[in-house]
Formats: structure tokens, sequence, C-alpha cells
């Protein structure tokens, strides 16, 4: 898929409208037009990257400063509880538009939504093994 | 609660020990011991806010900013094809621990995890409504 393909870029450049609620040089918020609970709102970074892997620690920060007033005023106006701030990686985990995005969702109690919480135990051994690996695989990459 | 009395405040002053993968002067990245999935790593900021609504804009960013290279970190280490990113605020979101905190939570196909996703639509001028409201709370708020 190029970048004229991809429905944030063109959303981002004016080609599709949007229902925006914030922009600036870097990134744009917009409410989603498929709502999970009433106010979900999207934040995305203008310059394409498909999934967080690919942008750099600058680009994300730039982006994700927004959050604490972007969640204080999705929570306002849509008389929310609380808020799940979402962000996924890959088609397995749910990414629908292959363009980094961050959902916000309002929540109120008994609203039937949130992640699905089947939480395990490590067998013993386990979970020092895989601290190993993300301590090393960590240290093998940068930034 | 007093801050001496949350888990992770405890953990990041080594009251109570973790399994580490990183660590630097404003965050803490460790494994969580009741993971979704194989890998499952959480990034606390060092210095207390119960949600993301009362982190100011430069701590949430450096934090975030280690979000790239841990995911690559974690994706890997956990041979996953997918990741979520998710950030709970309030205890009807799911938030457990009233210390902010970014769930790395690794994903492969058929893993029965991820968000609950009832997406409905909006009726005809609730969108722009709700558009109108998130931008005027928006503005309202300060950083």
């Amino acid at each position: 898929m190029t970048v004229s393909d991809c429905i944030f870029c063109r959303i981002v450049a004016g080609d599709i409208p949007s229902a925006k609620v914030y922009e600036d040089e870097n990134c744009l918020a917009f409410m989603d037009i498929n709502p999970l609970a009433e106010g979900h709102t999207l934040l995305v970074p203008k310059k394409h990257a498909e999934t967080i892997y690919d942008m750099s620690p600058e680009a994300v920060a730039s982006l994700t400063a927004l959050l604490p007033r972007l969640a204080r005023a999705v929570r306002k106006a849509a008389n929310a509880e609380g808020l799940n701030i979402l962000q996924n990686n890959g088609a397995c985990s749910g990414q629908a538009v292959m363009h980094v995005h961050f959902h916000l969702i309002p929540r109120v109690p008994g609203d039937g939504l949130g992640y699905r919480w089947n939480a395990g135990k490590y067998q013993e051994g386990r979970l020092e093994q895989l601290q190993s690996r993300v301590r090393k695989a960590f240290e093998d990459e940068s930034d």
C-alpha cells in the first residue's frame, strides 16, 4: 500500500472529510465514525508510519504529549467515568488502518467494553527467561 | 491512598522486587507477573501520577519516547506477530493499580486477547454534537 492509499493520510491531506477536534503541524485528532462509545476519538501523526515500531522517539513524544489534555477533554465531553487509551500494532492485534493511531475510548461501568483480561501465571523460571530476552532485545535495538 | 501505599511506587523505590527490563531517571519497564501473554511488559513513570489526566505533557512524552524501542524488543522477545499498547484510566476502565502504566501485550493470531470491538454508528447529527463538545472541552483545558 502506498501512502496515497492510506485512509488516514487522505484524512490528514483533507481528501477525505473528518470530524476534527484538534490539529497542529505534527498531529491530528478526530472523531472515530465507528465508535465503540460516544466520544471515541483518534489521535494520529500526520507523517505516515504503519506501526509504532517505525516511529522515532521524538515523533511519538510530540504526539503523546497531547494525551493528557485530549484525554481530559474526551472524558468530559462524553461524561465518562474512565478512559482506555489503546494503540494496536499489526492486523492480528486489531489494527484495521495501517497508519499509527491512538484510540481514546470513554468508559462507564457496565458498558461491556474493555480488554479481554485472561491473565495467567508464569511457570517457575519462565519470567526470568523472558525478562532476559526482553532486556537483550532492548539492548540490541537502537532508537 | 498515599504514595507509599502504591505498589508501583514501592517497586520504583526497590521495596518490592520486580523483573526490570529498563530503567532511567524518569521511568521503569518491568515484566507483568500476571501476564496476558508471554512477554507482557509494563512501562511506568517513576513519579507517581494516578492517571494520564494528572501527567504533564513533558512527563508523558519522556515516558512514551521509549515505546518504539521497547515495543520492538517485546515483540521480538515474545516471538509475537502483533502488539497492543494499552493504558487504562479509572477503575471502570480496567485500571487495577492507581499509578499510570502502559501495558505492552504481545499478540499472535487466535490468542483470544484484544479489545472487545463492538463498534456502533452515530445517529444523524450526533457525531457533530460530540465533536463540538470535545473541541470545546479541549479548548477549556490547558496543559
